[in-house]
């Protein structure tokens, strides 16, 4: 073997990725040179962190002693690219939402990607830079990840499974104590706005006012709920199956029951019309940037007052509370001053909504 | 609303699913009741832990102050079923080797279910059964979940993310010293054996004896090679892409060149004839449960006899060293005494292996 030769394999051009007419071809997942230039000039380039930077197959980080929060999330919304946003963004923010709910400080995200044939390059970088973009604002890096390729027909476009660790402040004590009755419940903003845009996106309706993606992470508003109270009982993100089907989590978790006030949950009028068109129950479509929480009674006036300053959290509301009704139920005061039983429902009525 | 309306809906009887002759449905991954018996039924069941029983949307632990590393991998291998192991063995080793080989001791999992409508619950319950066997085995646990369903013909099966954090030992300096020249490469066993067996079945081919997979949690060779040095340089499993690829891998990364010895190379017989009749490079072909290691010269001889003394390195070989050659290439001294170079491939032979 010549220096020549050796010379000529050292150097061999490597190929710039087409971002603008290329698209994923089953190579970019087997292990090989493909692969390895997709990392390099999309992930390492868009994620660009010292962790991913160390090219191996695990991120290395430090870590003070104390309670941290682990999360995981696959992204499997349908269409990919939606009004007000798009799957990166999504799952980038919902596994942020998931970290923020036990109180925690979001410290690391990992992403895995199964991409379907095809997906044009075009697309892939849009969705990376989404995630790139979604994890700066929530002050996290994407640490450590995967792709593996699939066969045209064997996916659809791109699913995304992300995974967060987060660390829970010592003072804050969220989760640790169960909701107790007369204890009130806090809805951050008005419900209904992902999962409509989704479907009228899916559906090509079109309405007066079109209907955006309500996909955020919530992170700092739960630091300004959780500079009033650290004691907050619990707090969940109402995606998948929406508020109702939170609220019967935490029925089913903690043995409680919880009386909603229908007048008190705010809808937009436009996703209001758009569920009426539909057919369906905005209690139980999907929110990407809602939160709910349950917190002592004492305490709900003076976290809502700091909600209501707080970007996010304008239309926060005082929706019900935990009743001393033993029989394990959320129970709605209607607008027409009824009473009605708000259950699980079997699915959600939307599919792939996330 | 009275008591015994309120009565009859508490008391709805629970539907058991039917794990014999039930089917994956678009409902099982809607965020409402389906969705809920299937964690309740299946994943909390197997992977029965103290934080999935939290019950929450992330799960609350602690740790020590110190290193930590965290890895995902997503899993699309076709078929889900294969001689050695199922698709949830290879997702629950896979992760833990990747932090094995950090020398980090595996502490927590989450596992992202990406599953197609149509897929027999019975198929997923074995493998989710494997999940729970393996994480045992690796004295881990499966501490959060996320479970989505797309439909007919938008999947293959079953895809699974898996992610894993680990603790990474005061005195383990693995990753943390680059390789120099002089330094010796060990290989655990022999190589190609997941990819064969793979192939094998993928095709419909009938060897003399069957190839079986190496899918397998390092974890315990890994602590067994860091007693006797806790400096080892590096270590990686080589699956996707092979050995090979995993050699380029640390060129690029460290700026080095290897030299190996395929004479040392421990390669089954079976799996040798197969490499030839497929045409297929075994050096290029997955492994599951195999590692390469980079160590002092003056430690090797003695981490390779503890290697020998467990039964997941009884075959470790010294396969070659870090070279002085300035040029940054693996170079292979051939068993007819030639030499060359053993550059990138594209990609992987097999697609779809892991």
């Amino acid at each position: 073997m010549t220096d020549i030769i050796e010379g000529e394999v050292k150097n061999k051009p490597r190929t710039k990725l087409n971002f603008k007419q290329g698209k994923i071809e089953m190579t970019h997942g087997a292990g090989g040179r493909a692969m390895h230039q997709l990392i390099e000039q999309l992930f390492l380039a868009a994620f660009d962190n010292p962790w991913l930077q160390q090219k191996n197959d695990q991120a290395c980080f430090n870590v003070d002693s104390g309670r941290m929060v682990m999360t995981t999330d696959s992204h499997v919304i349908s269409p990919i690219f939606f009004p007000g946003g798009d799957i990166g963004m999504l799952a980038v923010n919902g596994t942020i939402n998931d970290i923020a709910m036990a109180g925690a400080i979001p410290l690391y995200l990992t992403a895995g990607f199964i991409l379907e044939e095809g997906l044009p390059l075009a697309d892939l970088q849009q969705i990376v830079f989404s995630m790139a973009a979604a994890a700066k604002q929530a002050n996290t890096a994407i640490i450590a990840g995967d792709t593996k390729v699939v066969e045209k027909g064997k996916g659809d476009g791109i699913f995304i499974t992300t995974t967060g660790i987060g660390k829970v402040p010592n003072d804050i004590l969220v989760n640790m104590q169960s909701p107790q009755p007369g204890d009130k419940i806090i809805l951050s903003g008005d419900i209904g706005d992902h999962g409509i845009a989704i479907m009228s996106k899916r559906e090509n309706l079109a309405f007066e006012t079109q209907i955006i993606s309500d996909t955020v992470s919530l992170h700092e508003l739960v630091a300004t709920m959780l500079k009033i109270d650290p004691t907050i009982r619990c707090m969940r993100d109402p995606t998948r199956g929406g508020l109702a089907t939170t609220l019967n989590e935490w029925i089913n978790q903690y043995g409680i029951s919880i009386e909603i006030d229908e007048h008190a949950i705010p809808v937009k009028e436009s996703v209001k019309a758009a569920c009426e068109l539909l057919g369906i129950d905005p209690l139980y479509v999907a929110n990407e940037g809602k939160l709910v929480a349950v917190c002592k009674s004492d305490a709900a006036t003076e976290i809502l007052a700091a909600m209501h300053a707080h970007p996010l959290g304008k239309k926060a509301a005082i929706i019900g509370e935990v009743s001393h009704n033993q029989h394990g139920f959320v129970q709605m005061k209607t607008i027409f001053g009824g009473k009605r039983i708000v259950d699980w429902l079997v699915g959600d009525q939307l599919p792939r909504i996330c």
